[in-house]
């Protein structure tokens, strides 16, 4: 297929909405932006043998390109809405692009957000992509806004995706789907934007992550024992120490990591409640400019090494 | 270098401005866009060997990868403002990364546009850049919108890109400066609004780009002798049989070809004029569906194969 055949592909099957004045197939796309909010811009790519294997079925790798960028914007508490795609391709696989488009559009119209352009090069597989939503400007959650005191709390469970990749073959499907095809929290982003004083996805893995969300100075201690676990990862690790280091410093959950003044953890559990969605409070944000792990018998775990550095040769 | 002082890097030189509510460093960038106004947006990215070679300056990269992303806007009539740039680099070259930051800085500012926002990851070289501009709704230029009858017209000269390439070491500094430096005709898209009836960056190569802005079922007639060509080009190339299909077909140029109902060329010509950029008159839509080459003495061109298409391996 060429370029141009394979563009027309992915125009086929993008949906639009009124705020698209001009979608797919010009030399940018214009939008409308709702009058008084703020435009929120985030991008991220993934990299073959970096972030995929060439054995995972496209719909997977489309799903995962979208989840990363909506889990960017989901921490920043705004709503999605529109996308651009910036594909490197080795070839014009029209079977591959049509599986990538599955899950990369599915996520995409399931949060109403509309792809409205990108562009197409021949090289080395590497998938780009853009997302654009929208916060009211006083409601979007940043880094580094918690007091000392705060709670600190998570969606969902954390480490499942690192058992998915340690365990390999021997990882469950339900590991594996975690890893593979990751929920980003939109709608508890938006949902606890007014109980949250800061706000990152875990992305890294939590220690590396909650290291950026903490203000310089600020420390936490953790309680390793209320770390939220799922029953598939209590069952493939049940020995502890192995598990506690995995959830530490084990990267794609994609969950919210998030802190709270106390007397705002009430309205946040009934928001996620509402939205069927477990929050977990597992610590609390300090002055002490460290971070500390205690186990169940109130010792301190000796701190693994923290979080993804894509230059660091590890 | 870690990650994290490669980002730390390009924050300390990005510069910012009041619509930047949040740039560089959190989940996501926020801006406030100009009431009223439409957004415009765009992707493009750079792969080695494709678009650029390893031994050229990173400077030249970075100001190529700023410069096709700028065309775009320019395209559209839109005023630039914000950039996201995705870097995925084999390893954390300090010296490149200062040398490709110190060319796409420079343009970004020269255009009055913030890098807000971006992504690192390793891999195989591929440079993604995320481009937003504004443009009021009812100004922006857009491809087919033609009429029959209209001037063909493009701003500055065309070629010398393509002469660059195809001459490699024997081609003249003035040639290369623009195959690695271009220059994306920002100010005059915006000045063209007014006349233009369709327009769109010369990319591609000229052919290839005028099948793209000319609606279904029109045609177009082009003068080959009045082609612009520069000095440097004339004289690199004298024989007119080598140089025309070179000028028809040859992309990288990043001039704007536009259409424009005759009675507002007296306008065009003086809004250009006011800018120090030429802009040449070199042919006219018709409804004939095919576009045709006519020589100094009125013969038919036999037509080169036009265009680049990144999947077809020529």
């Amino acid at each position: 297929m060429s370029e141009f055949a394979l563009i027309e592909r992915i125009r086929a099957r993008a949906r639009t909405d009124k705020s698209v004045l001009l979608g797919i197939g010009d030399d940018a796309a214009v939008i409308q932006p709702a009058p008084g909010l703020a435009l929120v811009a985030t991008t991220d790519s993934l990299v073959l043998d970096r972030h995929f294997r060439s054995d995972w079925p496209a719909a997977d790798i489309g799903h995962l390109a979208a989840a990363v960028n909506f889990s960017d914007l989901a921490a920043m508490a705004a709503r999605p809405r529109w996308a651009l795609l910036a594909l490197t391709l080795p070839d014009a696989d029209q079977a591959w692009l049509d599986g990538f488009l599955e899950g990369f559009l599915s996520l995409c119209h399931q949060f109403d957000t509309c792809l409205v352009g990108g562009n197409l090069s021949s090289g080395p597989l590497n998938i780009g992509v853009q997302l654009l939503g929208e916060v009211e400007p006083g409601r979007m959650t940043r880094r580094g806004r918690a007091s000392p005191g705060d709670w600190l709390a998570v969606t969902g469970t954390l480490g499942d995706a690192a058992a998915a990749l340690a365990l390999g073959e021997k990882a469950s499907v339900g590991l594996r789907q975690r890893l593979h095809r990751p929920t980003p929290r939109v709608a508890a982003g938006q949902a606890l934007a007014e109980q949250a004083s800061a706000m990152i996805d875990v992305s890294d893995g939590l220690l590396a992550d909650l290291v950026h969300l903490l203000a310089p100075g600020q420390g936490a201690e953790l309680k390793l024992a209320d770390l939220p676990c799922s029953d598939v990862l209590e069952q493939a690790m049940p020995d502890l120490d192995t598990r506690w280091p995995l959830q530490l410093t084990g990267g794609n959950d994609y969950e919210l990591l998030l802190t709270l003044a106390p007397s705002r953890l009430t309205e946040a559990e009934a928001a996620c409640a509402d939205l069927g969605l477990p929050i977990t409070v597992f610590g609390r944000v300090n002055s002490g400019g460290a971070i500390e792990c205690r186990q169940a018998d109130g010792s301190l775990l000796e701190m693994p090494r923290g979080g993804w550095d894509h230059f660091d040769p590890r």
